[in-house]
């Protein structure tokens, strides 16, 4: 199982460091991570997502919460979050299909960023399975390169409307 | 200045910490970093940005490259690449300004991504510079929240065009 975890430490040298050799230490892949400062310049967000079971869970966010600069932990849950994620998409395009697959992005809500005769650059902001979804789609014609940021989340506004807004 | 790099790597467990751990010991700061697999599943993408002159991004260069299970190191120039960063933002609003707000973050093509009768949250996918415009629009109504993946870059298509697509 994947955890996204979100983890508010202070903006100092190292302390990225000392997080990712915590994982790597005690063997935790660490799948995706994204690291930028926050509207308050002394704190990092690290929203990182790991491959473990609910005990593995339970066990990082102990070790990770004893490193004295993380300042709090915050464990995914689709129910009370929502999730983000960017990827910029490189696909091979020719004349005869460009104008299709612009029509394919569209449906995805994928912008073009750049294009030419042999290709085209789509940026698509979704939940990770749309993007997914995008790129198995975008497979047919040869999608030459792909990066993506790995996920961001935030808590919901509306926690009680769950089960309309639910987008795992 | 500010240094992208995109660093193609092993997807291995503790190559994260080895390059994390590199900045940290020669004294660099990592501002912004983001990782996630590539299209290949053994291919890791590492994009980040630190705070460094000339010398300094040769430096941390040539040191990268001496790790094993770096593939390739790419420094960033808005001449050949396009960058883009994505950010999920919870602004304050109240029954008379909420329409206002809405309308300021459609000319920033900026995405309502859930809301309630006192904060908004919106999704916007952009070049980091118009990401500050407009975090600094909404500060004057209440920025409660921001989270930031940091850059992701990816090369143009039209290079003959960077005069008039030039976007810093």
């Amino acid at each position: 199982m994947t955890q996204l975890l979100s983890l508010f430490v202070e903006n100092k040298s190292g302390v990225l460091a000392r997080v990712v050799g915590l994982f790597s230490q005690r063997g935790y892949n660490i799948e995706t991570l994204n690291v930028a400062p926050t509207e308050d310049p002394t704190i990092s967000l690290i929203t990182l997502s790991t491959t473990t079971d609910q005990r593995g869970t339970e066990q990082v966010i102990k070790q990770i919460n004893k490193l004295i600069e993380v300042l709090k932990v915050v464990p995914f849950d689709p129910i009370i979050h929502v999730a983000r994620e960017m990827s910029l998409v490189r696909v091979r395009v020719s004349e005869s299909n460009r104008l299709e697959i612009i029509e394919i992005s569209k449906s995805f809500r994928a912008r073009v960023l750049d294009s030419n005769a042999q290709s085209c650059i789509f940026e698509m902001t979704e939940q990770p399975k749309k993007i997914d979804s995008f790129l198995q789609k975008m497979r047919a014609y040869g999608v030459l390169e792909i990066h993506r940021t790995g996920r961001l989340s935030l808590g919901r506004c509306n926690i009680e409307k769950k089960k309309d807004r639910f987008e795992a």
